[in-house]
């Protein structure tokens, strides 16, 4: 069960957050030099390797058990028609990740990940937010508490993502309330609507952000603009904190659920890498006020932990070369 | 034993190579219109799997048998003082490679890739290129051989990749002879020269291609500012395109290798992807003139296949979602 029981008991635990081992960082630093290879020469891999090591509390890090979780929510903006998919479409497609046909089943089988999906509540979508909160306080706990209890003690490296029919709505109304700019900066394409129904899709997160802008934190806009299964990924995203787990982030979605948490508490995100810039064409200023660069820019736009998954394979690189690679005494190599 | 017994066989030979296959790109493109995403989701990843099925002739391939090839050489160049190491070092790390200890090793394990090194001659460094051409038609064409014979038929993924001290100064000349600008546009930093160690490599590329450049094609660029890893490079993206294996390309190294082949013969590089853009300064135009978006971005500037290795992880994600995804139909899911 989760450690909180209201959203005050989950802004208690954000404000309480561990930050990553100096100790282990200053040993990585220092390991890292004296691998074989010109200085900086593995580029971001390096980093990466030394901010994996900080935040695992071991200089010579291993990544052996990583989980991929997708969570799967319904919206009621989703009947404003703001995606180019009927709403049926999230149940449908949980069938397909359990029948493991989705990409995300692929993705998860070539980086040697678990993949755990959770449905919250799908015959239940969320209150339309033009009209009210999407959430009500013991809906946004329990959504939270979901995400919080589906992370595995054991993982040692996390992906979180999302399946929800109009979810790229609710994700671009939490991004204009909590970082400003017009409703058109923030919404976007999404499955692939344009014209009069990418209009729409503006016109509904305008009155969202009219109607709850300016109304409370990061966890708070949550609640009032968001959904099941982005309350769902900011409480995995917590939970992974509280373990030392290392969180990858997906696309857009993951980003807004993300951004609810760094607004609520600065650093909540430190332990958190952007796995790839999504298509969205929104993503790219989301992770610029996140001050975070994605590993990975191939154009996707797909979410189900899709764009992180495939970065999974990256972490595993450089952590793989950083624990296992020579130092130039070990291997009788000239330094420069 | 390599298909030719001079340059001029390899030339024959790279006019005469095959093309991808067309039903195979139809019935991959067929396929992936009809997988559980929306359309274009998967960015990149959706076109990387066509091009992959086209030259694999299959329209719906597996990456089972990826194979890396690490070439070592030594450079008369070197002894001009062009790279922060010593020449000894290419041995040394030959060494490491078949001790397990290089960074290729950790990065061929983590994508389940077979990794091959060949040493070329590391006894007798090329010729002073400032002096006259690197190597004989009989040294070229023998590294060409090392090349071309290092490639297992039953490879499906090829990545080629290099070692040897002060070759990013070869790799230079040959990018300036073959595609223009001044010496300065295409010498970097390599392992880590600047200052006046920069300008005496930037000197030592100009003076090359003030003796070699317009003396012929790009093989016979080559053989006059190249190198025998470089050359065996080149052998190997060439005989990997009659066995239909698909490469992808490291750093600027490899990419000056691939520019011979293209100066050569239009398309000798369709089967070829870039792996990744290297923080080597004049790799990006390289690409650029090559035509090749590079998969990952993430300043390596390692050579040894690194960059290139790490791209398999995408190429196996992007074949692993086109061909185990269900269709639309197959998952009952409705389409947009």
């Amino acid at each position: 069960m989760a450690d909180f029981s209201d959203p005050n008991g989950f802004r208690a635990l954000l404000i309480g957050l561990p930050g990553p081992d100096s100790d282990a960082v200053v040993g990585a630093q220092q390991r890292n030099a004296q691998l074989t290879k010109p200085p900086g020469a593995l580029g971001r891999l390096e980093d990466i390797a030394i901010w994996y090591a900080g935040w695992r509390g071991d200089a010579r890090p291993d990544i052996k058990t990583p989980q991929i979780i997708v969570f799967a929510g319904n919206h009621g903006i989703a009947a404003q028609g703001v995606s180019a998919f009927p709403p049926e479409v999230t149940q449908q497609m949980v069938f397909n990740f359990q029948a493991g046909g989705a990409a995300i089943n692929q993705l998860a089988k070539v980086v040697g990940a678990r993949l755990n999906v959770h449905a919250l509540s799908l015959d239940t979508p969320t209150q339309d937010f033009t009209q009210a909160p999407a959430m009500t306080e013991a809906a946004l706990t329990e959504a939270l508490g979901v995400g919080w209890d589906a992370v595995d003690q054991k993982a040692d490296l996390l992906v979180v993502g999302e399946m929800g029919i109009g979810n790229t709505t609710p994700a671009a109304a939490i991004a204009c309330a909590l970082l400003g700019g017009g409703a058109a900066d923030w919404t976007g394409r999404g499955t692939g609507v344009e014209g009069a129904a990418l209009a729409n899709k503006t016109r509904v997160v305008a009155e969202g952000v009219a109607l709850h802008k300016g109304k409370g934190d990061g966890i708070e806009t949550l609640r009032r603009l968001g959904g099941r299964e982005i309350a769902a990924m900011a409480g995995a995203i917590a939970r992974a904190r509280t373990l030392r787990i290392p969180v990858i982030l997906d696309g857009f979605i993951c980003g807004a659920a993300a951004a609810c948490l760094s607004d609520t508490k600065d650093g909540a995100l430190d332990h958190c890498v952007a796995g790839h810039l999504s298509a969205e064409g929104a993503h790219g200023p989301l992770l610029a006020s996140l001050d975070k660069e994605p590993l990975l820019s191939l154009g996707l736009h797909l979410g189900e932990a899709s764009g992180g998954a495939l970065a999974i394979s990256i972490l595993r690189a450089a952590v793989a070369c950083h624990s296992g690679m020579a130092t130039f005494a070990e291997a009788g190599v000239s330094d420069a």
